[in-house]
C-alpha cells in the first residue's frame, strides 16, 4: 500500500489556470454561452491536463485487459471460460468489436493478459502481464491474494510505462475481456456502496431471471463471507475483484502518473478505475467516463467518482467499446475549444469580408 | 397540399429484407446479442435505406438553414435579429461551431438562406432560397403567407435536389440558424401535441425567468389567436413557424425521396422534421434524432415523432451541431455492421492461427 501513497505524491494535478482560461474562451466564442454543454466541460478539463489550450488528442491508444474468473463456476454466466481466450486471439487478428470502433476513431488497440486461464504464445503481440491463471472462485475463498492483487494494478501501471517507451500517447481508453467478470464488478461496487446487491446486478452477456437471482445470492453471500474492508481497495480487490480489474487500476493510475487524459469504459472497466481512484484518488482528475451502460451497477460507480458519462445508448459489450466512442467525442471537444472563433474573431473577420 | 401527397408516392420506403439480414448479422458476429445497443439498431436502418448490409456514408452533408422571425420584436430572446445574418457570413467563413464540429466529422456544410432580414450578394457562396425577409411577428398576425409556408418547403426540397446534382450524398444533416426561432419551434410542438405550453417552453440563448414566463404567454396567445389546425401542417408552419423551419422539413423530404438517411439536430430542425413528417409520413423511415437538447420542448418532438436520440450533452447551440456528432455514430455504426466478425468467421480464423 505504501507503493500507492508514494506515486499519489509523484501526480502533478492538473493545470488550473489553463482550465480557466480555457473557460473564458468557451464564453467567449460566438455562440450562447455553455451551449455545447458537456462538450465545453470536458474540453476545459482536457486543457487542464494537457497545460494548454491547443488540446491535440493525436495518438489515441486503447488497452483491453483479459482475465479469467473461477466464479464462472457458480454458473453466473453464458458462455464458457474458453471464450476469454479465443477473443485474446480475435483482438491480435482485429476483427472484434474493440478492434472496429478503435479503428474509426483512430485509436490503436493494445491487449493485455492480466490473469487468462491460458498459455499464450510469448511471440503474441500481447502486453504479457498475467499474474494468475484464472482467478479463484470467490464464493468458496479469495479471487486473488493479496500479492497477486497488488501485482495485477502494478501491472496496469507498467503496461502506461512501456506504451510510453514506444512513443508519443495521448489519451488512454480502457477495456476488459473475462468471462463472468461482471459479477466481481457489481461485487467490487456492492462493497464499496453497501447498497443492497440486488440494486446493482446486472444480466451481463444476456442470463434470464432465475440466473440472475443466482448470480445476485452469490455476491451476496462472497461479501458476507469474505468481508472485504472497503477503506482498503486492494482488500475488496484480492477477495471478490480479478486480475483484469487490478490491471485497469493500474492504467488509470499510470496515466494520471503521465498527466495524460484516461477514458474508462463500462462495468468492468469501471470497477477498475474505481480501485484505482480508491487507491490514488488524484487520478480522478485526469478520468472521463465514455458510457453508462446496461448494467445496473455502473451508475452507482460514475456516482461515487463523481463522474458522467458522455453516451447512454445501452451498451454492454465491454472490450473498449464506449472508450473508442467517446474519445471521438473528446477529440471533437478539444476541436470546440481551439477552433470556434471568439465574437471578437468574428468581428475582426466582419469586417474584412 | 396536392403537392406533397404526390411526393408520398415516390418514396420507396426502405427494404426490410436487407434490415432483417442486417439483424440476422448483428446477431451472429461474436458479441453477446444486441450488445452494441443503439448502434444496433441505427445500423440496421441505415442498411434498409441503402438497401445493402455494406453501407458507407463517405459522403456526409450538413445544411443549415437560416431565417428570421418578426416575433423577435416581443422581446423573447437575448440576440439583436441582426446575428442572424452576421452567423451566415460565420459559417460562410469556416469559423462557426457548425464548420468546427462537421469537419471534426468529415461533412461539409452548405448555408441556405430561407427567410433571413438581409440582402445577401448573389455571389455569396449559399443557397439562396428567401421566401421572406423575415417572417411577420405572430404574436400580431400569421408569420407567413400560405403560399410563403409551402415555397419554403418545396426549396428545401429542391436544395436536396440541388446538391445531388452536385455530387453524391450518402447522408445529410439538418441545422438552423435565426434568432428568436426556438419560439415558433415551442408553438409548433405545443400546437400538434396540445401539451401545456409552459411545458415545452425552454430558455433558447438563455433568458432569464420573467423573459421565460413572457415567452410562454406569447406563445400562448399566439396558439390562441391564431388557432392552428394541426390536421393542416402548413397551416402550423405559416401561422406560428418560420421560412427556415419550412426548409428543414423540406431538406427531411427531399432525403427521403432520394433515398437517404437525414439526421436532424436540434428544437428548430426538430420542428422541420415534424413538419416534414406531418406533410410525408412515410419520410420518418429516413429520419434520425441526432441528440436531446436542454431546450424542454424537444423530447415531445421526439416522442410524436418515435425516434430515440443517440446523444444527450447538454446540448442548445443548433446550427446542425448535433447533427454532426451524431453523424459519427451513424457512421461507427455502418462499421460495426460491416466489420465485425461473426463467431463463425472468427472460427474459421482460429483454425488459421
Amino acid at each position: 500500500m505504501d507503493t500507492f501513497k508514494e506515486i499519489t505524491n509523484t501526480i502533478h494535478g492538473i493545470d488550473n489556470n489553463i482550465m480557466q482560461k480555457a473557460k473564458q474562451r468557451l464564453r467567449d466564442q460566438a455562440k450562447p454561452a455553455g451551449s455545447l454543454g458537456m462538450l465545453e466541460d470536458v474540453s476545459a478539463r482536457l486543457a487542464g491536463i494537457a497545460g494548454t489550450l491547443d488540446v491535440r488528442l493525436n495518438n489515441k491508444v486503447i488497452v483491453t485487459c483479459a482475465g479469467d474468473h473461477g466464479i464462472v463456476d457458480e454458473g453466473v454466466t453464458l458462455f464458457p471460460q474458453e471464450v476469454t481466450q479465443q477473443m485474446v486471439y480475435n483482438f491480435v487478428n482485429a476483427g472484434a468489436s474493440i478492434n472496429v470502433l478503435a479503428r474509426h476513431a483512430g485509436a490503436s488497440v493494445k491487449v493485455a493478459d492480466l490473469g487468462v486461464n491460458h498459455d499464450f504464445d510469448p511471440a503474441l503481440p500481447i502486453f504479457h502481464k498475467k499474474v494468475c491463471k484464472g482467478t479463484a472462485n470467490f464464493a468458496k475463498e479469495p479471487a486473488m491474494t493479496r500479492n497477486e492483487a497488488i501485482k495485477s494494478v502494478k501491472n496496469g501501471i507498467d503496461i502506461v510505462d512501456e506504451l510510453f517507451k514506444e512513443g508519443p500517447v495521448d489519451i488512454l481508453g480502457t477495456g476488459d475481456m473475462g468471462i463472468a467478470n461482471t459479477t466481481p464488478s457489481s461485487a467490487i461496487i456492492a462493497a464499496f456502496s453497501g447498497i443492497q446487491v440486488q440494486e446493482l446486478t446486472g444480466r451481463g452477456t444476456g442470463i434470464d431471471d432465475d440466473m440472475l437471482k443466482h448470480k445476485i445470492r452469490v455476491i451476496e453471500d462472497a461479501l458476507k463471507m469474505h468481508q472485504p474492508d472497503l477503506t482498503d481497495p486492494i482488500d475488496v480487490l484480492s477477495k471478490v475483484g480479478g486480475a483484469e480489474i487490478g490491471g485497469l487500476a493500474g492504467l488509470v493510475i499510470g496515466a494520471a502518473m503521465h498527466g495524460i487524459p484516461v477514458v474508462c469504459d463500462g462495468l468492468i472497466s469501471t470497477a477498475g478505475a474505481l480501485i484505482g481512484c480508491e487507491l490514488v484518488p488524484e487520478a480522478k482528475e485526469y478520468l472521463f467516463a465514455s458510457h453508462r451502460s446496461l448494467e445496473a451497477g455502473h451508475r452507482f460507480m460514475h456516482e461515487r467518482l463523481g463522474l458522467e458519462p458522455l453516451l447512454d445508448l445501452r451498451m454492454r459489450l465491454g472490450e473498449g467499446t464506449g472508450s473508442a466512442l467517446a474519445m471521438e467525442l473528446l477529440d471533437a471537444s478539444t476541436r470546440v475549444l481551439c477552433d470556434i472563433k471568439t465574437f471578437e474573431e468574428v468581428a475582426i473577420k466582419d469586417k474584412n469580408l
